[in-house]
């Protein structure tokens, strides 16, 4: 059996999936016209390019059967799959690294680095008790993959964590559990995908339910958050913040969010760790290995093998 | 039985011992005379205070078993323990915010916070790749609580941990193992305890055996680490490091160290953290209770009880 043409954006697709005798890696630019040899793919790999400018160019390709993309967000490609072609993500490959910033900016927060940072930058040796994660109530919102990394990593710090989704079941509370939910909670963490049903999920509303002190965090998509609602929680003193993703982002010079007290922003790098390009590409071979063998990648989102929703 | 009587230094013992009906818990002033209703105390718990003090009276108490600490490090007791009485310590109660402690150092380096805080502070949205802890090799110098703590808090971050201490055993690699661990370390953390064998043990020979970058941290006595070697270490910019602990402590103003490019300083706060004396006391609680009931308490660490070195 020949192997399978892939399309790949880049010299390190190249080489990673070159590793498998199942698959011909073929590199291409995004937006140009397809390489000559590649006109026969069966699968396209798509990076973190414009959407369009590769996606107006995927029915060019008659015997296209999969689109793979290296992150875990897809919804910019839903418009650009042919009927009859499936598009996997790449879940798997960032959850680590953005649950360990989750953990890195509540410890930050708790432990009190940032003021420590000033004392040490002006020489001052003045010991004080802090908070700890220790006994902290977490509440996530999401049961996904960056979720479920999450709540591993929480779990040897004597931390009790509640997971919250849409589709309620086993260890996931569902949305309506919220209002129990958040007056007992100690953090809220949004691990939400961006989509119609989580714009604004966390909204005035939400935050209100939440006591004195808690820490809200962010590191899914920064809709899921009413900025000018958190930011008044954050002004008036009552709520903290951690953001790795905002509404709108990037956040403009001169935000107010800028200089909102009790809040830790980072320009969203949660993912963005050494190795996560490697990890994404593996997650994506063994994705379409399994499409050369005949099987459905089981991080299939839309068209032939996607889940019902 | 008549319960047995506990001399405690503090309010917040005479509640938690007061809530076991074999223990009769009896206020004193570290330093004062005893009580006069305390003279015929078994057990004697004692706190932060100046061992000499309190030490020096231990042997008015014709009755004494048991003298009960409430944090880890207990060489400053053991002048002053009379003969055929033990000596118990807190371990157990602060392993948690301690190791704690070394992951919150950890992320906060390689996460890059105080960098993207500085980019926060000058509102600036700058996206960068940072290091993580995925993948690195960690190297525990310790195979008591604090060391076993933070093994459990680094396993889920996909680390790989080994833990050195003075007696190899399964688990446990042998000192002598050093030399073939350092080379390949990512981070050297010191979680011992301070004596005659601990003192200066991470020295220049041992610090230059670390590949360059690697991260070095203590958070057990800062004396198990050479200052001047670290220092040279950091001023060259080959390691970097996080301590709580320091030679000499506090540090001066003016010390070098509070300069030194590349290093994390905190002031003694691993262990001290929101409800840690609670969990002191309730560790004390237990090992008392296991002398009121006739048996040995499992921290005993000299006299009577205490196993062969």
């Amino acid at each position: 059996m020949s192997p399978v043409k892939v399309l790949v954006p880049d010299d390190l697709g190249v080489k990673v999936l070159g590793e498998s005798p199942a698959l011909a890696a073929i590199r291409y630019e995004p937006g140009a016209v397809w390489p000559a040899d590649g006109h026969d793919a069966e699968v396209v790999v798509v990076g973190f390019d414009n959407a369009a400018a590769v996606g107006a160019h995927l029915a060019e390709l008659p015997r296209l059967r999969l689109v793979q993309t290296l992150n875990a967000g897809y919804e910019q490609w839903l418009p650009w799959i042919p009927p009859g072609v499936a598009l996997s993500n790449g879940r798997g490959a960032h959850g680590g690294s953005s649950a360990e910033w989750v953990v890195a900016a509540l410890l930050n927060i708790f432990r009190d680095l940032r003021s420590f940072g000033d004392q040490q930058a002006a020489g001052v040796w003045e010991h004080r008790s802090t908070e700890t994660l220790i006994g902290k109530r977490v509440v996530i919102l999401g049961a996904g993959d960056l979720a479920v990394n999450l709540a591993a990593r929480l779990a040897p710090f004597e931390t009790e964590v509640t997971l919250v989704g849409r589709r309620p079941r086993a260890g996931v509370r569902a949305l309506d559990d919220l209002a129990d939910l958040l007056p007992r909670a100690d953090v809220l963490v949004a691990m939400l995908p961006a989509d119609a049903s989580t714009y604004r999920l966390v909204d005035g509303a939400v935050l209100a339910q939440l006591p004195d002190g808690a820490v809200v965090v962010n590191a899914g998509r920064g809709g899921a958050i009413h900025t000018d609602a958190l930011l008044a929680e954050l002004t008036s003193g009552r709520l903290r913040a951690a953001l790795d993703v905002t509404d709108p982002e990037p956040l403009p010079p001169g935000h107010p969010l800028w200089s909102a007290p009790g809040l830790l922003i980072t320009p969203h790098v949660a993912g963005s760790t050494e190795g996560a390009e490697e990890r994404a590409w593996l997650v994506a071979r063994t994705q379409i290995e399994r499409h050369a063998a005949g099987g459905i990648p089981s991080n299939v989102v839309a068209g032939p093998g996607a889940a019902p929703e």
